[in-house]
């Protein structure tokens, strides 16, 4: 039987009724011939409370305590999609990371997965179960102790289980009918994309469009996994919703493919550094090992042996950030005269294949912005995006003016 | 170092800082010198929440399945136990059932502690953890998945590690301060118990006393394991709880000890059975195959060659129940006229060692509900406990006649 990869996000499977909902579209494929793997998320709302529980403990908690509370809402939703389809009469049994195993490194709480070895499941498979419930987003690491993903790690999950059992699809379930040019909460004028490339997504995923998360686009470009992301609301036989692909299976691209925003940016300046070779690496070390993510890095020209450094990262780090980099300074490592933060910035961003063979795109997009009034703090480029870190209070006004500016509204 | 289990209830780590009070009563017996093997239930009304899922799913649920969903309780409150003991400095991990590895027998839902391993806890101990905080209720089975040992099972888990780790004491943190003559809520006049007969709270635990799982009792009896029952609230100095004991410890017992009552009771009565030789094997083999608890029976004297027979068992089981006898009549294997069902019935119950040695107890007790004309429908006996079924409306008036009757607030 070809095996098939149906993933379900938290608001899929938020109540019963909605498993129910997407237990029947899981029932339409076995019908229609697959075997069938599900990765179910947690339930709306559980992750988010569970990780607020571990973080009202304390600031600095152990990460695998985390992982051992956090992990716990997927084995819910999976033992409760597997009930609801044997309710269906649809052999099923659920997973959980460490049965199946899961094997992870050792990163709790941004675990990668090593390997899935797929004799267990492909044994009941052959047995007659026609469906496998796996808890998403959890591993076990080679400890014996349960890990997690990192937040949006289910899509990994399923994109992971479709590369290990050769699956001839990897379908994202979610609360939303495919992937935007922008959040069409921010500009009424965003519009669906049939087909993405796997570079623009994984650009969008990781400048924070929350469809997918931006390690499970990488898995599938590496594997060549054909994944879709489609709405679990809704009518079964309506759109196909979004495939992303290879960019040779876009016929027509655009410039500018979409319009990325992140609120979850901090900016941290160190004020006068002593500047030396090896600085920088003196400071991203200490933060590297402290597991803070750093995003974009502006470093002033040097005047007088001396610069300013910065930095941003997720707004949760901070705390982290500001400690390793005062602890390296009283370690002597580095030496500068003060440090800033501020948590009241955002990140930009346009994303397209077609700019690697359009110039012009960056000035047209500081004029859309200049037009607006919006000053650009930091400014960071790959081949196909442009990156800005602006005031936050500016987020929608940017996104708009971008989409606008880019005439994302027109199909090409 | 010397082992302390301590066993904290739902209650007990309801909310953070219940968690937090917790803890710090764990940390005062580090300080005291102890390794400390702490077991959590899941936090206050989750496992109802849980189950409550399950159950929404469909009447005859997999029971694999209601383990994998319905243990996630108790992963969570050991790792947020584990995160503030850490954050009190006092070392701690967390351990779930299956990384023990707590092996059970494969009765799902209802599985029996087989083997608790004492090396990888132990070894922890060796390098200078002070804390195992262990998930109650959980375990593995042979077939590899996770289960678990039927509601109340963490006091279950509590004493089965203090069997496995030689334990010094089993202490059974609760919301209330220790074992009652009856309950408080039912009636104002109720006791607190300095010490109670292992074999007395065996009964009152069966009976419906929640404070402790009968299991845990039993388990504790026949290891020799020292119980405490006491009030995670209040001043930890305060009181010592109830200690539940050999009867030779118990200088001076009553006839009765308290009154106990389960409102979870149903009454079945197949009428007009075909009585012969080997019909009660007929009708409980089946009812036993269907994982029903049956606890009364009453079989009415024979006439003509057929009987009536009335059994008790827990009012959710009473499908399942019906289902079992009715499948049994389809295949010929009993036979009978008709199935009555009556969920509107309660046990009550008078338990007291004492009674092995006095006469006259059943009598005063019939007396004493026979005054406010409380109509008997079952009685059982054992050694040292009567049971009778009434009508449910009359269970709060029946305990109060009975505590009252045999003067239960005046302490011996």
């Amino acid at each position: 039987m070809p095996i098939l990869v149906m993933k379900f996000g938290g608001t899929s499977v938020a109540t019963l009724d909605r498993i129910r909902s997407a237990a029947t579209r899981v029932g339409r494929e076995v019908a229609n011939g697959y075997d069938v793997i599900v990765i179910v998320s947690a339930m709306a709302g559980e992750t988010d409370r569970l990780v607020g529980l571990v973080k009202e403990t304390g600031q600095f908690f152990d990460a695998r305590e985390y992982d051992a509370v956090v992990s716990s809402g997927e084995s819910v939703s999976a033992g409760l999609m597997a009930l609801i389809l044997q309710e269906m009469d649809v052999p099923a049994r659920s997973w959980l990371g460490w049965q199946v195993p899961l094997m992870t490194t050792g990163a709790h709480a941004a675990a990668r997965i090593e390997r899935i070895p797929t004799r267990n499941i492909l044994a009941k498979f052959g047995e007659g179960m026609k469906v496998a419930v796996v808890a998403g987003f959890q591993g076990i690491g080679s400890d014996g102790r349960v890990t997690t993903l990192g937040r949006g790690g289910s899509d990994t999950t399923a994109v992971a289980f479709a590369a290990a059992f050769g699956g001839e699809r990897c379908d994202i379930y979610t609360d939303v009918d495919g992937v935007y040019t922008t959040d069409p909460r921010i500009s009424v004028r965003a519009r669906k994309l049939d087909r993405i490339a796997f570079e623009e997504m994984l650009e969008l995923a990781a400048l924070g469009a929350k469809v997918l998360q931006s390690r499970s686009v990488e898995l599938a470009m590496r594997h060549g996994v054909r994944l879709r992301v489609l709405s679990s609301f809704g009518d079964p036989d309506d759109g196909a919703g979004t495939y992303v692909c290879q960019e040779e299976e876009i016929v027509e691209s655009s410039v500018v493919s979409g319009v990325a925003y992140s609120r979850d940016e901090a900016k941290l300046t160190l004020v006068s550094v002593a500047d030396r070779p090896g600085i920088a690496a003196a400071i991203f070390g200490p933060l590297a090992a402290a597991g803070v993510n750093v995003d974009m890095i502006v470093q002033n020209v040097s005047e007088e042996g001396r610069t300013d450094l910065t930095f941003s990262c997720p707004t949760d780090q901070v705390a982290r950030a500001m400690r390793a980099v005062e602890e390296a300074k009283s370690e002597g490592v580095i030496n500068f005269r003060g440090l800033l933060s501020d948590t009241d910035v955002c990140k930009v961003s346009v994303v397209g294949i077609g700019m690697r063979s359009h110039a012009g795109v960056a000035a047209k997009m500081f004029e859309a912005l200049a037009r607006e009034n919006i000053n650009i703090q930091v400014i960071t480029t790959s081949e196909i995006k442009i990156s800005v870190l602006i005031d936050r209070k500016y987020l929608e006004l940017a996104v708009q003016a971008l989409h606008d500016g880019f005439e994302l509204e027109r199909a090409t």
